[in-house]
């Protein structure tokens, strides 16, 4: 699993905070500790309330990148907030995201074949988003077939099938789970796929439980990358298990550790 | 989910000793505690080491009548052991289980024919328990056909991919979810997919880990039964929330407490 950790997001109070008042170290503490937990890249999002968010968010990737050198991914519906980003950004981020509409697709595709980006695609487009399993898999299609058209090899493409909360879109959370089982035979080798798990529990009372238990289920169809929170332990050891499941670790009776010291973690 | 509760099994040092003794209280205890916790049907196993197995059988069918009505899966490989469950028992049980040999289906389908009874078919057969997942949905292929020849209607059918520990069969797991994902496809309505969860995790030091993720991939493959403990809470969480985001129990926010008010438990 590639795990994009989700923190260093505007909409956290904390986050928000830091902005704010210039607080690099909440950031970099943020950014260090994140990694330390799992996290192979960080995503950086101003959050919806900034007021100057080109700024900020080459404040952020500045400030992030004197402390790691992760692969960022630069979190933003503007254009204009991702290209401040990647003025400034030292390696090759993710870009987060584009619709699947053809000429975003081809404004944003172009920019990561010209700077080895890598870009998450939501299967969404002007019409928003698709209420069915089709829809997402047509507009996959039009992802995918852009990309090849562009030349973003697919190990640098991330399709997103839009997750919903449960609470509130209820039939769409199994929509998703079949879009996903689809997606893999859209091109071999297939591209990433890749949720933003935290909005499945939006507004639940038990969102740790409901999130761990839709990442799992998600990897089961295909899922190899998730922006998510690598402080909650039990949600990592729930994808750890299900990697261990899906044989992309070997088994050891000490399975967890094993994986965490790829972080240099031996303490969990 | 159709949870079939495990606990009343030989192999457990407390079933063990409490049918060595004759201690109704013990077994009892055990079938009215699994109904409370959420088993829709009792899995009833005399154990390896039983010397009378039909006798045994025979008296914890009693036994356990006595103080419930739920469903009971008489679970043996041995059919005279069964034979013997189901002379005593009331209620048309679940037959747990039959291979996939075409005369041994013939032999266990047309009990179940005769007597109204479920059963449940383990893809293997002479040759023993596939590597792959191929000869898995082969043998499922033979299941369901003569399961129709026979007039065994598919909601009386459980069809059992077998699953294996995954400390030493570790590439097995994933065989396990890519033929459950196409034993959806033999019929229309499929029949049930049942496993035997607690066999993924054998002498592992992360039993309860492993049986909860890998009981909510299966469920995203299909899965609507499993043979497993229902004391094991978190595993049942997980379960509830599987079955919330499948779509198969209306959201609220107490869902948990909703899914077990169905068995008079409000306590949770």
């Amino acid at each position: 699993m590639i795990v994009i950790g989700e923190r260093i997001n505007g909409m956290f109070s904390d986050v928000r905070t830091a902005i704010a008042k210039g607080d690099k170290e909440t950031i970099q503490k943020l950014a260090i500790e994140q990694v330390k937990a799992g996290a192979d890249a960080l995503d950086v999002n101003v959050g919806p309330a900034s007021a100057e968010p080109e700024k900020t968010m080459s404040w952020l990737v500045r400030t992030i990148q004197e402390v790691t050198d992760a692969q960022l991914s630069l979190d933003s519906p503007k254009f204009d907030v991702i290209k401040s980003g990647m003025e400034v950004v030292k390696k090759p981020p993710i870009i987060n995201s584009t619709q699947a509409d053809p000429e975003q697709l081809q404004t944003y595709f172009s920019l990561a074949n010209e700077t080895g980006a890598s870009v998450i695609a939501l299967t969404m487009d002007r019409q928003g988003v698709p209420q069915d399993v089709d829809r997402r898999v047509e507009l996959a299609g039009t992802i995918v077939m852009t990309a090849m058209e562009i030349g973003i090899p697919f190990e640098r493409l991330f399709i997103d099938p839009i997750i919903l909360p449960v609470n509130v879109a209820q039939p769409q959370a199994g929509f998703v789970l079949q879009a996903l089982s689809q997606f893999r035979y859209l091109s071999d080798p297939p591209p990433h796929l890749v949720v933003g798990l935290s909005n499945i529990s939006q507004r639940t009372l038990e969102r740790k439980l409901i999130n761990r238990t839709f990442l799992v289920m998600c990897m089961a169809m295909g899922l190899d990358s998730a922006i998510m929170d690598p402080f909650d332990k039990e949600l990592m050891d729930a994808m750890i298990t299900a990697e261990l499941l899906l044989n992309k670790q070997i088994y050891s009776d000490s399975f967890l550790i094993a994986y965490r010291s790829k972080f240099g973690r031996t303490d969990v």
